[in-house]
C-alpha cells in the first residue's frame, strides 16, 4: 500500500500515522521525496481500511498494490480450486458444468417432470427455488420447506444433485441436510452474517454477484466464507445494472477473465437471470463458454 | 394493468390466459380492437407478477397503471405517517430531525464523548454502528453487544434516542431493548427475511436506499415491513451507484420529491456516506431540507 | 402506439389529442372501455414524439409496439446487409473480419512497420487513429492529414483497406479520398449533424456505440446515417459506462443477439477499447465470436 | 504524478521509461525504497497521458495529485469567474440567474408570446432551441435559421438576452450573430471540433454535462474552450444517466460544490431536462440554490 503524504503537512502529524499503521504485521517504509512523502507498507495490509486512511486531513492519496483479499488469492494459491458437488467437479479442466431448472418449485410433480426434462437434455444439476427473494411481499415467496422437500424427492428419481437458494441463516439445518450446492443470491451478496454462516456449512456455495457489486466486492464476500472455514465456493455472474433496458441485466463476460486471474476460484454464468429473455441465452451461453467460465 | 396481446395470437391461448388472470379479486375487460386486442385489469393487481404475465409468447407488453404497493401508497392513505421516535416525531410538518454519531462505536468513552458533542450541537439523536458491514472480513466488524450497551450508557447520559444498524434477526431482542430507531443498511434493503421479522417489532425502522435500487423497489421493502405489521418506516436516501469516482456515492435529491408524491412515509438522506467527503455535506444537507426531506 | 388515457379525463381534451395525432399516415382506433380508454396508432409512428405525448396530462401512459426506426429495422428488411469494404464482405455468412492497428497514427515509418505486422497476423483490415478525441486539449490530437497519408502509404505497401475516425464534417472530403472505412467514435454518436453528412457519404461507416447510449439509440443514429442516403453501414460494441472499475468500460456482449434481432446491419466488436487490458482481449475476442458478431 | 514501478521490474526498461518521460517542464524524482520504486513527477503533468503510462509492463500504477486541468483550476485562479451576458452576470456573488423558454421553437408567434410570460414570471434570459438534437431523425429537427431569427425578434420585444443551442461550427456565424450565450449540448459535450471552434467565438458558452460524463471529463471540456482562447463559460448540470427509472436523468447536484472546489467557473443546473418531470422541478430549483449554483 502506498500512501502519499500531502506537501506541507504538519510533521507531528505525519508521525502520529506512521506510529498508528506500525503495527507487528506491518512494516513501513518512510520515503522522503522532496516533493512528496510517501509511507510503503508492506506486508499483510488486507485489514488496513484505505477509507479511513483516506479520511486523514494530511492523506493526499492511498493506493493498494496487493489486493485485499487473501484466501482467494490466485498469487498466494495458483492453483484452481476444483468444487465436487456429489461427485460432479466443477472449475479446472473439468467438463462445463450445466446446472437447470425452474426459477421456482411450483410443486411436487412439476418439479420432477422438469428435473427429468433437465436430465434427459444432458444437464448435470437441477436448480430451483423453494425460497424466493420476491421484491413484492404480494408475490410467491415459495413453496419453502416443502419446495426443498420437493427438490429433495425429484433428486431421488434423478439422481441429479441440487441447487437451492438460502435467505437466512435459520435455515441452514434444512439447506445441510437436502440442498447439495447452496445458494447465495444476488440481493444476499453482501448480507454478512449469512456469509459468516455459510462458512460453517460443510456444503459448497453458489456465490452469486451482487446487482450492482464490482467483482472486488464480489470476491471479498467470497473471501468472508473462505475466512470463516469454507473453502469450497463458485462465484456466478449473472448480471449487472446498467441504463441499458433491453436487458434485464447487463452481462458482464469480461468478469470471466478477470475472476480467473485474480481468483483461483470456479465461475459460472447464469445467462437466464442477466438477459431476462430466453431467446437470449443461447448465443450468451456459448460467449461465457468461450470466454472461460467453468459452467452455466 | 394494460396486458396488450399479440397480433396473430392463437385464440385459445388467449383464452387461457384470459381464464388464468381473472381471480375473485381481479376483473378483467377485454378489449378487442381491429389491429390489437388488450386485457385490463382493474382491482388489486399488486400480486400479479409482470415477468410471469411477459414471459408469455402471445404478450407483446404489459404496463402497470396502479404502482404495486398499497399500504405505503399516498393515494390510498393521503396523509403523512408521523414516525415518533421516544417522542421525536418525524415526518409531515415537524422540525427537520438531525442525527448524528459516528460511524462506529469505537469505545464507551469515545461514544459518550461524542454524544455529548452530539448533543451541544444541535442535533436530536445518536447514531452509532455496534454491528458493521464491512466489505472485507478482516476490516473491525463493529464492538457488537458491547457497542450497543455503550450507546446505551450515551444514551443515558445524554437522553439522546439511539440509531443502530441491525445485520440478522437473531438479534432482534437485543435491539428491541437497547435501540430506539433500528436501521437496514443499504446491503440489506432486499434481506427479505430481516425486513420480515422487522415487521413483527414495535421498534421504528430506518429503511435505507440500496446500493443500486430502484425507488420503486425501495418502497416495495417498506410494503414488505408494513405487510408484516409494523407501520412505522422513515426511508433514508444515501447515494446510489453510477460511474462518477469524485464521490463515493451519487445522491439522489430527486427521490425526496418523488417519495414524497409515491408514499406517505418520511424520508431523511444521509449526506456524509452518499458522498463520502465531509466539505461536501453541508451543501447537500442544505440541498435536501430545500427539496423537502424530513431529517438527515 | 398504445397510449393510455387517465380515468376521468376531460372529453374535449381527449378528443382534441385524438385529432392533433390523426394524420393521414396514422390511423386510430379509440378503443372505450370501462375504465380506460385507449389510443391504439396504426401505421408509421416513427415521426411521433413519445415524450411529448406523455407531457399531456391527461395521458397516462404511451407503449410503443413497433420500433423508431424502418430503415435499419430486420422486420421490414429480413435479409442480412452485407458491407463491403475494397472486396472485403462484413455482414451475413462472411468470415471474421479483423481490423487491427494502432491506437494513434505516429509517424510514417511506425505505421508502415504495424501495418506489415497486422498483416502477417491474419488481419485484413488497418485501423489507426488519425484525429484524436482526446479527454485533454493538451493530449497529442493525433498527425491529422500527415497521420491520413501515412495511412494510405501503410495502405500501399499492404494493400490493407484503410479505417480511420472522422472527428468533423469539413474533414469528409479528405476522408472520402483516403479513407475506405470511416469510423464514427462513441463520443459523437450522436452528433447529429456529422451523421447527416455522412448519409451523403459513399463511403462505408463504422458507427461505435457511444459511452452510455442505448441499443435503441444507437440503431437510431444508423437509420440517421441511412435516411440520409448512406446503407452501408457497420455497427461497433466497444463496451459502456458502468460501476465497475477494473474495465474500462463493461463489455456488453448480449448488444449482438440483440442488434441480430431487431436490425439487419453487421456488428463488430472492440474489445481492447472496451476492457483497456490486453490480458482481457484473447477472451472478449472469442466470447464476441461465439455470440455471434461479425467482426473484431 | 506518483508512478509506482513494479517490483523486480528490469532496470533497463525503468531507466527506458524514466529518460521517455523527462522533458524539459516535468522534473522527475526516481525515490527508491526497499520494496517499491516510484517516479514522482512535479510540474505540470498536464499532458501525460495516464493511460499510455499505465500500458507500460513495468508501471504498477499511476495517481495524479494534479488535476490535468489548468485554466479551469480553482488552485491557479481562485477568483470566481463571472460571465457577463448583455450585461446579466452570473457567478460570484451575483444574483441567481434564471433561464427559461421552451425547448424549441415552433413559430415567430409562440416564441414572442412565451419570451413576454417569461419576462413577465421573472426570468433574466431566454432560451429556445432552434436546431434541435433528436434521437430520431424522422422527429421535428427544428426552425435551424428561422428558429433563430424568431428568437431574436423575441429579443427585440422583450430585451431578455437569448440562449440557443449549437449542433455544429459552420453555424457558428449566425450564431455569433444572432444568440448571446451560446448552448453546447449534452451530447456534443465531446464534440471536440466544436469546442474548439467555439474557443475563437466571443461569445460566452453555456456547457451542459454529457449523459455519462464524469465530472473531470467535463471541466476537461471547459478547457478545451479555454485553451482555444475563450474565457468565458457557464457549466450546467443537467442529470447523469444511471438504472433509476423514475426520472429522464438523475441530477448530481454533488456536481455543484466539487464543481466550486475545482473550478472558478461558473455552475448553473437544469432541473426540467434532468428530471423529465414538471412536478419535480420546483423542488428541484430549491435544492440547487440550496447547494451553491449560480442560475437554473
Amino acid at each position: 500500500m502506498i500512501i502519499t503524504i500531502k506537501k506541507n503537512a504538519d510533521q507531528q502529524l505525519v508521525d502520529k500515522l506512521f506510529t498508528d499503521l506500525k503495527t507487528k504485521d506491518i512494516e513501513i517504509e518512510y520515503i522522503k521525496g522532496q516533493s512528496f512523502n510517501i509511507f510503503a507498507l508492506i506486508g499483510d495490509t488486507s485489514d488496513c481500511d484505505i477509507k479511513q486512511i483516506k479520511a486523514n486531513d494530511i492523506v493526499e492519496n492511498v493506493t493498494r498494490i496487493v489486493a485485499p483479499f487473501k484466501l482467494s488469492n490466485r498469487l498466494l494459491h495458483p492453483q484452481d480450486t476444483i468444487v465436487d458437488v456429489c461427485g460432479i467437479k466443477i472449475g479446472g479442466n473439468n467438463k462445463i458444468a450445466i446446472i437447470a431448472g425452474p426459477c421456482a418449485v411450483e410443486s411436487l410433480e412439476s418439479i420432477c417432470y422438469l428435473a427429468n426434462e433437465v436430465k434427459n437434455c444432458g444437464a448435470t444439476m437441477l436448480r430451483g427455488g423453494a425460497y424466493k427473494p420476491r421484491s413484492s411481499p404480494y408475490s410467491f415467496q415459495g413453496m419453502q420447506t416443502d419446495g426443498i422437500i420437493a427438490l429433495d424427492e425429484a433428486k431421488k428419481q434423478t439422481n441429479l444433485p441440487v441447487v437451492s437458494e438460502i435467505m437466512s441463516s435459520d435455515k441452514l439445518e434444512e439447506f445441510e441436510k437436502y440442498v447439495d450446492l447452496i445458494q447465495v443470491g444476488a440481493r444476499n451478496m453482501q448480507n454478512f452474517e449469512l456469509l459468516k454462516s455459510l462458512g460453517k456449512s460443510k456444503k459448497p456455495i453458489l456465490l452469486k454477484r451482487g446487482l450492482a457489486n464490482t467483482i472486488e466486492e464480489w470476491i471479498m464476500s467470497a473471501e468472508y466464507i473462505m475466512a470463516a472455514g469454507n473453502p469450497n465456493i463458485i462465484l456466478c455472474e449473472r448480471g449487472i445494472r446498467t441504463f441499458e433496458n433491453l436487458t434485464r441485466n447487463t452481462l458482464d463476460l469480461s468478469a470471466i477473465p478477470i475472476i480467473k486471474q485474480l481468483s483461483h476460484l470456479p465461475i459460472i454464468v447464469d445467462p437466464s437471470h442477466a438477459t431476462g429473455d430466453y431467446t437470449l441465452v443461447k448465443s450468451m451461453s456459448l460467449a461465457a463458454i468461450a470466454a472461460g467460465c467453468d459452467g452455466l
